[in-house]
């Protein structure tokens, strides 16, 4: 059985020596000392490691059962979900006027990673909810505020988002789903959603459909489309639950992963909804969240694969098999323990310095959410360049991850029994998801690089120029850290010149670069998180703290990064350079 | 339903225009004319297509089933099985002298690569066999040659090969199946065997498997393994079928892919077995099968990304999604294909670019096998050096590239219904089994670099040499194909370099870069290869044949490797040159 520990230690270190949260002007932020966030993290930790991890493989092998229009979970799922409601962790970072606990989302996100690395599957009934709520909390009346947030924060009542359709995922403006007025001011849904994921279950008394429909007089495109509150029940003027909606599961899609999820096909039959926000905004509506839902992708790329990683580490000590080829380690066995080997060595510090790199990454993002939602301008700007890089990045190199977690087990990884298996192919969806990563890549390239006269392309470039201007001289930084650092950036700036250049006159020229320029920013931004970090790390070295072990090991696994994965930006930059000639110059029959 | 196509012309084109085989002077190849080969080819698609492919997500969602002892494949498997033996193509590249066909290895590893990307779990029964049949035929006495290898060529009788046990696989010194003398001259084996590929089924009267076990005063470690024939029944003096032997199956295992394969573990209770070849040599019998079996593997690679590829090219063409960004291209429909996306055509450039290189290889690769059984010392030196390069980079890049036609497929790809699942979760086997590439890393960096004082190497690099010096002037080659592998191949020859100088002080140092050394080499010979060929393709197109298109398309999709792929070269050197201390800084605590 797959072990799961939360990396209490790594949290508590980027939280406050890297971010140095409690001292920062924020809501909720001064009463986060380290106690307190220690206190939420160990006790999220134990639910996880004691009740989500063990229905891990309970969820992938029996999936979830459609009967007679009712979902049913895996066994297991309906108890943990209690103790998740009872723990107060669907409430954590909601907002106290709907019962929630106010905290930062900074501290919300390390928690979600806990789940989700325990339970994946699981965790997605309640990341769902918490999108649906953003939503609702951001474009909602107070009457729809007040009717449906106090339930789905304690997820009573959880809640989706229903965007595909058979025929348009993508794209948008394609969707056929159609919302007719009635008179007291409510719609009739029809139509036909797919791939929605939490669509439907035995966990919660009453589901949240957020649905994307065209009401008339919108126009073609995404111009005509809206969003609608759509529930499972009919919610009474008293709160209580009325009659059933007209919407029911079609059936449950077989996938490759999060088999513990109900990947629903969700019909609409002329069911009772109401808009949220405004009338043809409905794209506005979901755009607003999507940073956030983004950054909860980008979370369970690295998330799934720590998970993966913790039991590849376990295997490499306890497996016996050859000898170090410089000496036996281990004369009193049969054989050394894999972890002597050099390349085993290599794939674990590969997942290692990923990870971690990757942890300091999102919980920086969240950080920025928490400074936009209180009005910062600037972190808005950052977070929203950062969104696609963090959630194609982290995706893919997680799930490169959680392969590489795999490969450590060599036969053993293959089988299902030691549930290596599972993590890569639930950790394959996070690169498909919130839109693909190629989506992710055009967004990246087509909209957030030119954003605002590309002011925030140029501030976060500046940003990694001052900060190699101001410890190009520090002698723990300057070779390991900020010379590869200097080196990765310019090939950055390098690139989105070229696309700067070059993509005014054929857009094929960017768009060709656009997946190498996400990886290339990716591995700039992870560089730079390692250099922050490791500089934190130095500090409480040299203030001669506890944990030297701690700090000792973390620069040593951003010098790794550094040194083994920076090295990928020449690459990528050689491959933006080539242009669009070699991508284009086959004609579609030629393949 | 996933559709498969055997790729006839380029065939056709790498066996007589790459390397114009009819020409050469081995055993049977005089025989080779076009007609004949694209006769055989285009029989081997056909049975593929029609009988293979359609059968392929049966195997997938069946599986094999375990009941009293027996193993049933899935249904549909037994009528193809017979359809193949009834073809004479398991007979093909097998030794007329036992009722095969004497094709060379070159056009039978052709055919096994459409069967197997039509249907890898099925095709494996019969290369789990021609496998065992290799090992009779090199190391067994007259008698057992007479006994067993009529009846495995014609696939009456299966085989597998019986190496890893519960506690060991990459380090079979540890074994400890055990093989008992007999007055009679066989041996009694027991022990239990693990992760027994085709290790039991319902097609064929007999199942012959080979066994490593330990005999009686062989000593400590690999020296002490002797490898043996035990038969599911045993065989009569007449030939006929006698009692069952002591062998059976413990259990199937359940496994990520390759559902229609049954893996099994094989549970030997004094089953008499006969040696094969040497006693106490058994792992240089294994050995001598390696070089085909493991290219044989190398196929599975880029055959199981070429069935992926081609229907992600079937779903890029006819998905609507969004417009081109250069303009509509689809007026009349919706939207336009994805094919007009830059990023989906860079991610279909990727996967062609890579599985026509890496078909190109291992015909190359086949031949050099053909060449070595006809005593050619250099073609065999070249042969086992570029075998750990050719299983371990095609594997690794053959997962890879089947998850990029899955991501071609968005939220379809992830649901199992279009079996874009199953090429991934089928592809990821290549690279554990045979070897694991971490080992193969190993044996190139080890073993095979430093083999006969490097002369191989030292072979391989000056025949690269020769050919950038004569085509580095060629107008066609010189910038688009010359100069790229000039650069690429210094990179390789710098970190030969590296390991040879370092590599004796600090074997770690070595060690440490193996994988990324695999990797550069594998580049750097696709892109000789696709240097080769297009050199082949330029003199077609001098000569102005037919197909002028299919020529120009296969300049194109070499530049494309040249310009977009070759460059990964540069990181991977950087990696290695990075040496051993990154990786090694860690003690096993700190993970």
């Amino acid at each position: 059985m797959p072990i799961y520990n939360a990396p209490l230690r790594d949290f508590q270190f980027l939280m406050h020596d890297v971010l140095d949260m409690q001292k920062i002007d924020l809501p909720g932020y001064s009463e986060m000392d380290r106690d307190f966030t220690g206190a939420v993290l160990e006790a999220a930790g134990k639910l996880a490691s004691d009740m989500l991890a063990p229905l891990n493989r309970v969820g992938d092998e029996q999936g979830c059962r459609l009967e007679n229009g009712v979902v049913h979970t895996p066994d297991g799922f309906k108890d943990a979900f209690e103790a998740m409601k009872e723990g107060g962790w669907t409430a954590l970072d909601a907002d106290p006027e709907y019962g929630g606990q106010g905290i930062p989302y900074l501290l919300g996100i390390a928690t979600s990673e806990i789940f989700t690395a325990a339970n994946m599957a699981f965790a997605m009934y309640q990341g769902l909810t918490h999108g649906a709520y953003s939503a609702i909390h951001t474009h909602g009346t107070d009457e729809q505020k007040n009717t449906y947030l106090p339930k789905m924060v304690s997820c009573d009542w959880t809640g989706t988002m229903n965007l595909t359709e058979p025929h348009c995922g993508t794209d948008l403006g394609l969707l056929r789903t159609k919302a007719e007025p009635q008179d007291d001011g409510s719609y009739l849904i029809t139509g036909q959603k797919i791939f929605i994921s939490s669509g439907d279950h035995d966990m919660a008394e009453n589901v949240i459909h957020l649905v994307l429909a065209k009401a008339p007089g919108g126009g073609e495109g995404t111009k005509g489309i809206s969003l609608f509150i759509v529930p499972k029940f009919l919610v009474k003027e008293d709160g209580s639950l009325g009659d059933r909606n007209g919407v029911s599961v079609g059936s449950l899609e077989e996938k490759m992963g999060i088999h513990g999820n109900a990947t629903c096909v969700m019909n609409y039959d002329g069911a009772r909804g109401w808009l949220l926000g405004d009338l043809h905004k409905g794209m506005r509506a979901m755009f607003t969240m999507m940073n956030e839902a983004r950054l909860g992708v980008a979370m369970q790329g690295y998330a799934c694969a720590d998970a993966a990683y913790q039991n590849a580490v376990v295997y490499a000590k306890d497996r016996l098999q050859g000898r170090a080829v410089t000496g036996t380690e281990n004369p009193s066995g049969a054989a050394d323990p894999l972890i002597v080997h050099p390349d085993i060595r290599r794939n674990l510090m590969d997942q290692k310095s990923f990870i971690e790199g990757g942890r300091a990454l999102v919980l920086w993002g969240a950080h920025l959410i928490d400074r936009s939602h209180a009005g910062d301008a600037d972190a808005e700007g950052l977070i929203s360049l950062l969104t696609p890089v963090a959630k194609g990045f982290l995706s893919d190199k997680g799930f490169e991850s959680a392969v590489q977690a795999q490969q450590v087990f060599g036969g053993h990884g293959y089988v299902e029994e030691h549930g290596m298996s599972q993590f890569v192919r639930d950790a394959r969806i996070a690169m498909i998801y919130e839109g693909a990563n190629g989506v992710q890549a055009l967004d990246l390239v087509a909209r957030k690089l030119p954003q605002d006269g590309g002011r925030h392309m140029m501030a976060f470039i500046d940003r990694i120029k001052a900060f190699c201007q101001k410890y190009g001289d520090n002698a723990a930084l300057a070779d390991d850290f900020v010379a590869p650092l200097k080196a990765a950036s310019k090939d950055l700036q390098t690139a989105a010149m070229f696309f700067m250049e070059r993509g005014m006159k054929n857009p094929n020229d960017a768009l060709a670069g656009s997946s190498d320029f996400l990886h290339l920013f990716g591995h700039v931004t992870l560089g730079y998180i390692w250099a922050r970090t490791c500089l934190a790390a130095q500090h409480a070295l040299e203030n001669g703290g506890d944990d030297q072990e701690f700090y000792r090991t973390k620069i040593a696994t951003g010098k790794y990064y550094m040194r083994r994965q920076l090295p990928m930006t020449t690459t990528h930059l050689a491959r933006i350079l080539s242009g669009a000639e070699p991508v284009m110059a086959l004609q579609p029959d030629a393949f």
